[in-house]
């Protein structure tokens, strides 16, 4: 049998000791199944490293044909975000607490990881935003986004007006805290928060989820994948756009931001057995079968 | 050229004397044009209708190449039904307030109607849901909606419970007073009233919105239009369920509803120019480009 | 030391055996301190009540110096109607789950009922509503409600429309499933779940709240409670009115449904220790401290 | 017949030259009463103020006893926040839109201007906030607040921690983009927004709305507005608050933020006919009568 997966990289959440035992366990353990193991340089240190090699996170996408991440949904989001364009596929290890995207329990962390080298996983394909900022005629900015967009006020506490365009039609102008441009990944994270709704891995749409809007009959709403979105803002001298919370640039008046599907979708690996429902349920306290 | 629509339906809300001049104004312009034109028994007399041979609803799919109805959403939403197993287009003019649906004025009637004649016009596919209600092993009722299938609490004004199961995976129990089904169509009608989200007609999706959850985390969601969704009523002595709020079943406790989208879509022929932002700014007051 | 009831009523909620021996186990504490025990004839049967004399739960208010539920929220509602006119403080022992209002858990309850007998209690004065329903210039209908006041649609499916007046000032019209009349108390309750505001229970607010609203402006409002709201059904055959879930009446187009405060508020005996956000957040799932 | 007002303070929204016409205009007409008229200084240049005198804005209330606001909302804010302590009340003429609070319409501002010196007014006491910043023992910054006390996340887009008291009692701890404590008068404001109920300025309460809360249970309270509020900031490197949105102070962990009603009500007085739900309905496009 052949391997599907010659070099996986392997990423953990800050370095924790007991993170660091869990990454050291799971690379022994797929070094010894034959599989060349990098370690990324931003997860340990060479002495916790030992054997194997260190690699830059920004190189792991170009090596890895696969890669496990040991932490939570945040270390997932910058980790999806890199390796979005080398297409390599991605597995999520819970630390603690249940996430969203990591749903192989440490506990099972070996045997699932395991059965995925085999070939048993059930595959998703998610997708990310391409955000590009516009400033009259240059772009000064640009980044992806696993969870969302987010077009937001800064910390001066007065709301910000913007236009709204979907495939350069007019949508609405809205005076507002901002606007969330979530994939169906993020809209279970500050989407959700925010009052949108819930939308299913697999389905191809977008939400825009307003902030605060003052009008009240702005609500949400989810859109097309293949769509462009657009904002412009029209008034805030303190506003910001943010890519999955972990990334920002700073806007002016009139500055535009342009928001379309990224051409690569990134790939989930869940174990057999995975249910988007049944981690929903968990997740959200929702009520389990009476019968 | 060709005549794309050789039979036209038209079909008008209730019998009011104007509305029918503007149906024999229409029936005319129609005949002038060489086309054959057919009118619903329920929306004139025979002293209405005239010279035009008046034709049973039902059979108005069968014959009609087009449909063209003069009312408002209401009107829309039962022709829908009939025609989807059809497949024959529908055409919506506006009686007084513009519609979600019926995106022509009256005043712009003929020249919108001759442009659609000749072949100018968006066609837009919509879905509709299929139900069936399954009591023990039989089907006691089956249905279709254009909007949504609504399950809720009768007139006692107590909550029912009961399980969701989306493709045979159990998503959750709740208690409430009901869980909207809707179409991306129905998205902008009672799902709206109850907290869902817009979704886009093009958006291959169904939302289902609960109404009035006890329990606080129960968002709606948002699945893939090609989902099999399933309810199981497990308390409730006084329940229903409503098929575009125009008819309705009522339920005992264990029965399941099975909704799945229906085979054939529903076209709309809407004229050139049509923008659905356009109609969702206005029918919902969001705010105007301000620059 | 005077005893500061005489006459305890017991109530329970059905006749669940468990319950009947909490009962019982309650009623030989209460005679072994002296106290004359009356046992509610719904609550047991005259087997189960021994030596007790059973006593119609419409005389309860006239006789007892105090009532003490073991039950749920639903058996305190109605108990509480009923007390109201007579001023009888309320005791609440919950059966299984803590409720917002059965604040004594069954294991605590002998100790925590000898503490109230004693005078260490914190007594809170709860609101309720009194309602009217007028046909023309007659009354046809009048009842309590301790929770709240729900104006709604009826099994049909088709949103109601009313006119809503605060002190004879006209406030909106509305389309949607209904309205909800609450107090602080059932803030808790279906306003919840519709969408209102937690009311504080020494607040003297009653809430509006609409279900379901088709204009998605309207908003819950809180107002005094000295203020007397009036409804009136411009349109829906098919509208109801209930109280507290418990009781309803018909209601035909064109009927007015007076609310105001009830003159006598409603006391209900906390045990000392007793800590409203407590119960709130054990109730809600609200966040403990992190510290 | 004597004189309730013999100082009146003359206050406009920034200097447009017509705003500073009706300004001289009001003043004129108050001179020929015989009332001295005094200028804010902030709103007028000495050519502009002509033969009335500037005053200080800090001073307005320690000379005037009646101050007529020409703006909008913004404006009735900050000179509310001044004349609080001085307990000297307050006159909205409304510049172009009629605001929550700027009840008189400009074309209308003589004749109620003069209603309401002969005594003719229908006076409003609404509470103001006040509050300070505690940083181990010492107070940082205290502020009062007419509309809200505004706690929330800065320009980073991570969420803040923090927990909440209220009377020293526990509430709850919190994951959200901010908390905002809000009186009646500001429950129309940023809290309607946020998803707070409507608190009639009459209510005797404050209302505590979460920003964007990760848990869904999180929902707004209104609690007695004798109550004392506090917040502990708990995690957040990027935190403030806001008063009014007009001011704040930078937050750093373990910040105490307390909140108590300030002592004085700030008074507003309406021309009689002022109907609260006259204005509400206006503001947020209520539904009109249908009968």
């Amino acid at each position: 049998m052949t391997c599907l997966f010659k070099n996986v990289g392997l990423v953990a959440r800050h370095s924790k000791p007991q993170i660091v035992e869990s990454l050291r366990m799971l690379a022994d353990h797929l070094a010894a199944r034959g599989v060349n193991v990098l370690i990324d340089a931003e997860s340990a240190t060479p002495e916790q490293a030992g054997i194997y090699p260190l690699i830059q996170r920004t190189d792991l996408g170009k090596i890895a044909d696969l890669a496990i991440v040991l932490g939570g949904d945040g270390t997932m989001l910058s980790i999806a975000r890199m390796l979005a364009p080398y297409r390599v596929p991605l597995v999520g290890v819970n630390q603690g607490r249940l996430g969203f995207m990591t749903d192989i329990p440490l506990h099972e962390m070996l045997a699932s990881v395991d059965a995925i080298l085999d070939g048993e996983f059930l595959p998703e394909d998610r997708i990310l935003l391409q955000a590009s900022v516009r400033r009259e005629d240059a772009e000064v900015a640009s980044a992806l986004a696993f969870n969302d967009v987010v077009f937001s006020r800064g910390a001066m506490g007065s709301m910000i007006e913007f236009e709204v365009f979907i495939d350069n039609q007019f949508v609405y102008s809205q005076r507002s805290d901002g606007l969330i441009v979530s994939t169906p990944t993020g809209s279970t994270a500050y989407a959700l928060a925010s009052g949108g709704p819930i939308l299913h891995p697999t389905l191809q749409a977008i939400a825009l989820v307003p902030i605060c809007p003052q009008s009240m009959s702005n609500r949400p709403i989810a859109v097309n994948d293949s769509c462009e979105v657009e904002f412009m803002l029209t008034r805030g001298l303190d506003a910001r756009v943010h890519f999955d919370g972990q990334s920002h640039c700073d806007l002016m008046e009139m500055d535009r931001i342009l928001i379309r599907r990224y051409r690569n979708p990134l790939r989930i690996l869940h174990p057999t057995g995975y249910n988007y429902y049944d981690m929903l349920r968990h997740k959200l306290h929702w009520g389990e079968r009476l019968l």
